[in-house]
């Protein structure tokens, strides 16, 4: 076997054969994995040992989360909390796990999930629940396009929708269908509740199943399966104001002591940084992000979950708010769009099993759907745990210290 | 040593110790990320022990990229390419290293770069290389803050602001301030050519002195280091049209026969189709992402080569052009906010590292700054292949049978 | 009553009276105008004699339109056509009344409509028609304003606010409710039927009776009758995707013999041109406005036919799209947010009349809300013809010819 | 001539003659005027004898600013004031002339007007001052497009940029040059000093000759010498960001009983309504303003003084911001984007004269500049008396009165 191994290699290295080839000569998708990184390294000249080092089966994931695999990426894990929080799913204290290269993170987090602790903890609720998908017809003419629009319109049309996605999926099912015409281009944004599911895959199956339908009755030609009023990993007002994923809300009720004390600045003074920073700033900015740094802490949560990191765009997309409640702090973080999943992905991972176990939400939920939530409602928790602190180090101007300290 | 690790993982897990306490009360920083990793699995329940697996040196990472960490998790790594790309800095066919949980991404780019070779390789161009930061200061009226403008306009106060940047870093450099103001609020929004460092905490430093000094000349009152005009890890127009990080457009002319042949597609239509999703789309939208995917691919590749993840929000601001150029496809994408480094972050970490390796580009470059530009020529080339081939499966509407395939 | 009016003028001259006293200070309001403006030419040194010729009511207007009026200002009054109109509403040929003192702009809407004609006239269609409120509340906390946002969902709460409008006005029809919740704020984003009305006085009162209803059932205080979600006035991406007012697409196509003798351009020009400009340069410059010039004819129609002439800023959100059709340009104009009325606002001021007559279009129409869309199909199809003239003037470059010609 | 201008008329009416030929066949533009107007009424059967009583100079106004003119439409003009400013070019009182339809406004501002007034006045200060024109080439592909890029950037083509536009123009100066490329496309976005003209004409005119001289240098094609980043009268960030017209920003500080007295309302509840409406509802909604009614004012001053009301589009990107100082309140309305002047466009008509007259503004100013940059002191804090006024009405919760009794 190693004697074949290093002949399929040198075949690999010199393009005799290509990489996705190392599968079919190999014994094992193991062995592929080695011979392709084996390869590579003979091309490069770099030692590739470190990324030889991983522990997901390889059988499973080369065929469902990787293609061309030499190994694995190790991102480093640190936990913060425990955060306390109220959800309709979430409920108690939570170790939050949080990937990341990026000194200072974790820390910060922590420190905020001490204070949402000591301020009673976190309220917080899922909003809506949809993943979206949008095709784009292009009809014979503006007529046309208007005729299909206000079809989809009706409960009739609809209904048949909804059962053309029934035979596409058993968990998925069609809440809505949004038409918008521009010309005689004819979007339909079409949100689907996906369950325990992030959905992008059973969505994507259940559009293309109706665009086949809707292609028989009107005069219209599928150009695009996604359109980009998905809109999926593209900064997109749509987004902020529909909602796209789990749109939740996390609030939190800091008693003035508790602001003073942990975060070593008065609340007002957190309500002007985050006016001046989150609101003046983003505004003149022209943003859709008025908050701190909610991209970070959704990076790091997403990436120890088995998220799609891509999808940190829409996450990134929230509206943070300090406000004062008599001489307390009433501390929100709304996001509009939190796309998220506790089966498929990179869910089954091992490492990221791991982490979704260790919040207690691997799997489907029972009832359905109800484990993504819960993993919704602690991923914008730990957001805010973010925010908070972030903002209070701004209030008491010590980031730069922070990061001399942290960062390098 | 075993005993004691005993007793302090309990006392950690009772809360008794707090998670950052197990690095002082141990004998390394790996035996404290072992306790720490069992009291969190005591505490939840949860088996960690894949997590535990990890290759690199918790001595450094752990002062440099991660607190209270308890290891790792691990993100599956394969290789697209070779493509070869004609830049300033990257010459020649490059293989390139994308970690990801999404199947079908891999061998998305992969038959991108198949096209880019076939069609001659990818021209690539850094044209603008700058690192933002903007303070936002709060001014006694708009008179002082007009004052202030007006005065970091000036050579002389320029000439100032450089030599304070300069006592606090050998790399960076002041490149230029453009000053917003809010009523009486003065957004300073300075921009560094931070060499082959990504430069985040560089230029937070730097902003930190400079900030102090200007606070000593004019009455205002440094409000918060970071504002939201830098704008950084928020979806933001600002780095839209100013940029932010390496600035990079890429280009590909695919011959008729290639596209036709690779793509299953005439030109025509993946003219329509970008011109229907990824413009009529957006703009209805509302989105600041004129593309179709390249969020995946910079995630991926931010991912394995040590980048911070979160700075795909920045990265999703592409713009992706396909124009007939004859009979052929003009095709190109222009990124205007791509932050990179080769230096710090996650780039020294043991699977990075191997992966910057791979590419050439580990490290400070010759001349500094040549190799975190290099990275930048192969991430857009990398974004543009992303482009290429899903834009191709679009057109020729098979995205869902792929999907079909690789996704679950 | 001429030497009362001198005392008077004096008065009000020497602020002994208020400018607005004048009405009460004699015996006509006529002779108030006059007075004030006698008062104001007196304090400010400027001849206002011409700004005292004006031929509406005003026993009508002073109370009902302008306060403090002194008299009026002369907008120039061009006439652009005849166009050939298939609309649901508009049918046949139309001469366009365009208020407007920018030369060349009545010469550039002419050369659109004889384009328009030569190709057998526009298509057009209202797509849907609803004019939006959106008061805000500040909730107890987070919870309550999930109550409130869940409720307005219900059918019964529906209802019981539909009655509620119907106590308010004889004309209005609230269509639908949509809630958005940020932190403990709620957003009731509410959309009318207001027929021939333009209609924003209509919803205001409406919807303020509707939240003191509200106010009562839920623990939610009144913050602003009109937050910004509305959103009116101010550019904003809520208008572009969920639309305001009456929400118009035209399109026409052109043969190709037609582009070239009368646009001296290649459809293909035309095409590149408008996707150069109009898709690439709005993407760079973050464009809620993918067009070339509609805010120059919606302000020219809305002025001469008594429109806000504010509400340019919803209008100018229009998406042009220039495509091939065969040899053919398909051209097409798409408004999501014009908001229109033919009854109300400055629609009954004599020349304002007249230029409503002039299109058929004055007053209340049969059935309800007739006159309104026709009028809107009129505009969208006159801000089409100045696309088509622009991008035509553009793809053969003779702007600057044009503008050195007429523009002084 | 009275026969023959039956005659005429009848030719006009029948199509034999097209109505811009009424010109040519009449005896003076005034009998041109009158002959058209009568065959639009013969057309269209509508009395249009008021749109008739025009006092413009018809053989100035038909060359400058309006083609196939009828006549003219009449706007009520109402006054609002006396106004206190504090600017470098306004100082003292001002009367400020509002032409509208919409009932409430000029009572609104009046109200805005008497509180800045008892606050000690309103100071305000340009900021910035450019008009912009931004061409759009396509370049031979990406590297030609970057060699202009980064030669425009060069003080040697910089300098004789500028020179080009010396030969165009007597008053306008090139200020600097943003060159944006996307793929091979290359748009530059030329800032020009116009002195007191709003100078669209003038920066179109110096751009494309500027433009023809660099056709010639480089391997480019002109497509568009006016591409969508100028931006010109469509929402864009780029005119929020980069400023377009005369930047400029108004403040006033209201003392506490100013506020109660006069407003009815806490300066608190002031900031309140100013947070959740212009800000929260302006994030969620997506927009460019962060702001409650500018574009009324705007319009209505536009309107008055001969302005482009198609300019309002970009006047209304403002941010209002109220904030607590101390216990009084601090407000300021900042207009990024605010084109305007005192030559050419509308400004020389007789009732528009008459308006810049009354504010000491008519014609260029001494020095050069002067005037323009009055008037938009002037408009700005007519906005921020706009703003004030209706906040306080929203903070004291009587909007829905105040359209009930003036708004019909």
């Amino acid at each position: 076997m190693i004697d074949m191994s290093e002949d399929i290699v040198k075949k690999l290295a010199s393009g005799e054969l290509k990489l996705h080839q190392a599968d079919e000569h190999s014994t094992s998708r193991r062995e592929a994995v080695d011979m392709r990184r084996e390869a590579v390294s003979m091309l490069t000249g770099a030692d590739l040992s470190n990324i030889g080092k991983y522990s997901y089966d390889p059988e499973v994931a080369t065929r469902k989360n990787i293609e061309n695999a030499i190994g694995a990426v190790q991102i480093p894990l640190g936990i913060a909390g425990p955060i306390t929080i109220h959800g309709d799913y979430a409920k108690g204290d939570f170790y939050l796990p949080l990937a990341t290269t990026e000194g200072a993170l974790v820390a910060s987090v922590n420190r905020g999930c001490s204070v949402c602790r000591a301020a009673g903890g976190v309220t917080v609720a899922v909003m809506q629940d949809e993943m979206t998908r949008a095709p784009v017809v292009k009809a014979k003419d503006l007529k046309e396009a208007k005729r299909l629009a206000d079809a989809v319109k009706t409960p009739e049309m609809f209904a048949e929708m909804r059962a053309v996605v029934g035979t596409t999926t058993r968990h998925g099912e069609l809440l809505r269908v949004d038409p918008y015409v521009v010309g005689r281009s004819v979007f339909l944004r079409m949100a689907f509740d996906t369950k325990d599911a992030m959905g992008m895959n059973m969505v994507t199956i259940a559009s293309d199943k109706v665009m086949r339908e809707l292609e028989k009755k009107f005069d219209v030609k599928l150009v695009a399966l996604s359109s980009n009023m998905c809109t999926d990993k593209k900064p997109a007002a749509i987004n902020v104001i529909e909602g796209r994923g789990r749109t939740t809300v996390a609030e939190v009720i800091v008693p003035r002591e508790v602001v003073l004390e942990r975060l070593k600045a008065a609340p007002e003074d957190m309500c002007d940084v985050n006016y001046r920073k989150n609101f003046l700033g983003s505004a003149r900015a022209v943003s859709f992000g008025f908050n701190a740094q909610v991209a970070n802490v959704i990076a790091a949560m997403y990436i120890a979950c088995g998220q799609d990191p891509a999808h940190v765009v829409e996450g990134s997309n929230a509206i943070t708010s300090a406000e004062m409640d008599g001489d307390d702090l009433h501390f929100s973080v709304s996001f509009p769009s939190l796309p998220m999943g506790t089966v498929g992905g990179g869910t089954g991972l091992a490492t990221q099993s791991e982490c979704l176990n260790l919040l207690g939400v691997k799997g489907g939920g029972t009832p359905p759907g109800s484990n993504a939530r819960k993993l919704a409602e602690i991923v914008a928790s730990a957001g805010l745990a973010g925010e908070l602190s972030l903002l209070g180090a701004l209030a008491s101007q010590d980031l730069a210290k922070a990061h001399a300290k942290y960062g390098r």
